[in-house]
């Protein structure tokens, strides 16, 4: 065969494209990207972007960060790669279970590497269905989560995900059961406050625990803002109504935190901006800034002796990936936490809040936005037909990759999810380049209502 | 809290080991691994080991390969992350692909990137349940693996994997069913012959297609030679016979290459070794020499075709992890698969075979070692308490745990599974090496049954 020459030629010959608008593609071309200048990137063609996406949320760094590729390199030369099996582990490993622990909510607790946050929140379902059926409660299995919910594209972190393509699949499995979103602006009804929405949504907690019986469900997994459903923060007071319910019925709550954690939200995890402690914290993506696939389960104190006892009994849990615990991950990681607490990339976010707010808070003013939400370095505009009736746009016109192609056509990538825009930048942005983005979106979104008016 | 100051004691306090035997981490401690030499590490209080395991199979080129250090270096400094989604890639990912379908054994393909071996085979999974769907035969959703078989440990390849451990989970899941191990020294009847007993393995597959209906099985799934299940190349013959009864009920042969791809069996493929072309190959572990978390699904020309068709027609394929196609992975790839292929690392494991088996047949000879097998670089020994009736020891006795815990003290490391000790050491091995591995392997052998005599 003859060997396609042109960068897009030769991706589309050999790639099976995932999460991909193919008509967009075939349209576009494929952007191949080449290198990063902070929070840019530069294809093959020279073409500069400002990733208002961080990558996929996780290169909260940006692309170039000095002391991270630093402590990559330095790792490489030291010791390129092991293992946690067998009671072996690396040096550097230990230090970022301890350091995580550490800067977790919990007085103690227990560490558990993956390769993503899919693999770990896969994890935690399969150390809670050891641990229920170990205490004697084998048919404890269903798992709670919500609509719109994001948990990975495994097999049972897709059937968490409350998504509807994951239909495509057969997905969800059995078993999986899912709740409404806590979305006050668009699943609130007509005159109902915001008080009286979050008190639903615990009587439909109730309701379902009733009806499916506390005594076969294993645990309830959330992100505390949800990201890919579109950057939903929970209505007001919704973890401090679900949390006791969960509690009185045993049903451990447990925070994914692979969007939220590490200071997406102003602080170091989601469950402390909505000031709830969760039985355990699923990690992943800002653990290593993006400089490494690592997930982490961390368990809270009763979790990690509970089901620390349960393997002390069996004498072997029999669960772990090969390259779990990765020391060159363990050493990004160990860094990551560091440039991002201590080196002003949490101050700058929410040094910066504020004003990504008034930036919204003026878009927001235009007649096809319905409104603008999120916290910290994590928000979305949402396009709407009619302000007044929050009437969304025809779904054939695809109003949210439109004006997400059209900031790319001005060297600005943002996501489109639903009939919204997200803008999750990295956190080292500055003042110039924040102004660079809204400029760039207000010209996007002028430029695409007024297509669609 | 007070910190634990020893490496043991903070490693205990703060990880959930997995897949460790934990009385023995009670007695002996966690060994905290710092830095590696060619093919030995080094542990916190300067003890080196020569690990005849290569990590978990994976660092083929040893622990401080300059070459591949190099690349990943060179490539944190040119461009240390990105995803492969909306259209996007880098640059790396795209000559990465193109390499996989170059050296795979087939004419053209697609290939889709993961974080491990383990999200390989459950996207897998995914494609074969969207395929099918898609093809009008949503009920063709169960999966065919062996006994013995290891696939990984997310829900789904768990289920696949062939252990009885998983029982602890809950697992399999309904719907994975296993056949026979093709394992002619253990599963062969009394007299019967290599051929009859593939010929009784080929009638069960059919039997059980007929029994399940054909229409309701969406693929098999096989590792050339089993890697976790104790080394077992398949008998005489194996694949010849059971490739023409799945081809006839259109169902897809997946080849888990995870532990056999790039030249543990001394090909590059494991089903190159025993003469089939499978419709899928599912590549980790070497792929990285062991240095970068990452799995592939290679698909070849017809399920390329048909998923990429389908993948047309709904306009997106709704999967990927964050990390697919990370461009680190992929430089480190790209420097892997030509160090193992171009810089001696294929050769050298096909020119020490012959001295490895030999070394095997010797000890082999010893009352207490029912067969040695393997092929290339992978190889185990099999303890038996009766040589003539192949009677194991008591399982209570744990033969395989205590040699490789002698093997430990004497500085070397390789791995129990089941009553086998198996070693599979880097592809750098030299002559001397290769003398003081089996050297101590033979002083822990006869230390053993000698106190189990």
């Amino acid at each position: 065969m003859t060997k396609p020459q042109s960068w897009d030629a030769r991706a589309k010959e050999y790639s099976l494209y995932g999460f991909t608008d193919m008509p967009s593609v075939h349209d576009r071309g494929t952007v191949v990207v080449t290198h990063g200048e902070g929070p840019y990137i530069v294809d093959t063609n020279g073409r500069r972007y400002l990733d208002a996406n961080s990558g996929l949320w996780n290169m909260v760094a940006g692309f170039d960060h000095k002391g991270l590729i630093e402590a990559a390199q330095a790792q490489y030369a030291r010791f390129p790669g092991y293992h946690a099996f067998f009671g072996r582990m690396s040096d550097q490993t230990v230090m970022l279970s301890e350091k995580l622990v550490e800067v977790s909510p919990f007085a103690s607790g227990k560490v558990f590497y993956t390769n993503s946050g899919s693999e770990a929140n896969d994890t935690m379902v399969k150390m809670l269905w050891f641990l229920h059926a170990h205490e004697g409660n084998p048919q404890r299995r269903k798992i709670l989560t919500r609509w719109n919910a994001y948990h990975g594209v495994t097999v049972v972190s897709a059937s968490m995900t409350g998504k509807p393509y994951n239909e495509v699949f057969g997905l969800p499995l059995d078993g999986f059961i899912h709740l409404t979103c806590p979305h006050y602006w668009r699943h609130g009804e007509p005159g109902e406050t915001e008080e009286k929405f979050v008190a639903r949504l615990a009587r439909e907690l109730e309701e379902t625990i009733e009806r499916e019986g506390a005594d076969t469900i294993a645990g309830f997994f959330a992100e505390p803002v949800m990201g890919a459903g579109g950057v939903i923060p929970p209505a007001r007071g919704y973890f401090q109504a679900i949390q006791p319910i969960l509690c009185r019925h045993g049903i451990p709550l447990i925070s994914d935190e692979v969007i939220c954690g590490f200071g997406r939200t102003g602080q170091t995890w989601g469950c402390e901006t909505y000031d709830f402690i969760p039985d355990a914290i699923i990690s992943s993506k800002n653990l290593t800034a993006g400089f490494f696939p690592m997930g982490a389960v961390i368990l809270g104190p009763e979790l990690a002796g509970r089901i620390g006892a349960a393997i002390e009994e069996i004498e072997e849990f029999p669960h772990g990936f090969t390259a779990s615990g990765h020391p060159v991950g363990c050493a990004i990681a160990l860094k990551a936490i560091d440039v991002v607490m201590n080196e002003g990339l949490a101050d700058n976010v929410n040094r910066l809040a504020p004003r990504f707010e008034a930036n919204l808070q003026r878009l927001a003013e235009k007649p096809n936005i319905g409104e603008y939400r999120g916290v910290g370095f994590m928000w979305a505009l949402e396009a709407v037909r009619d302000k007044a009736t929050k009437t969304p746009f025809d779904g054939k016109l695809s109003v949210s990759e439109r004006i997400a192609n059209s900031c790319t056509d001005l060297g600005l990538i943002c996501r489109p999810l639903g009939q919204s825009v997200v803008l999750c930048p990295p956190f080292i942005l500055t003042e110039p380049q924040m102004d660079e983005m809204f400029e760039k979106l207000e010209q996007a979104l002028d430029k695409v209502f007024a297509e669609l008016a």
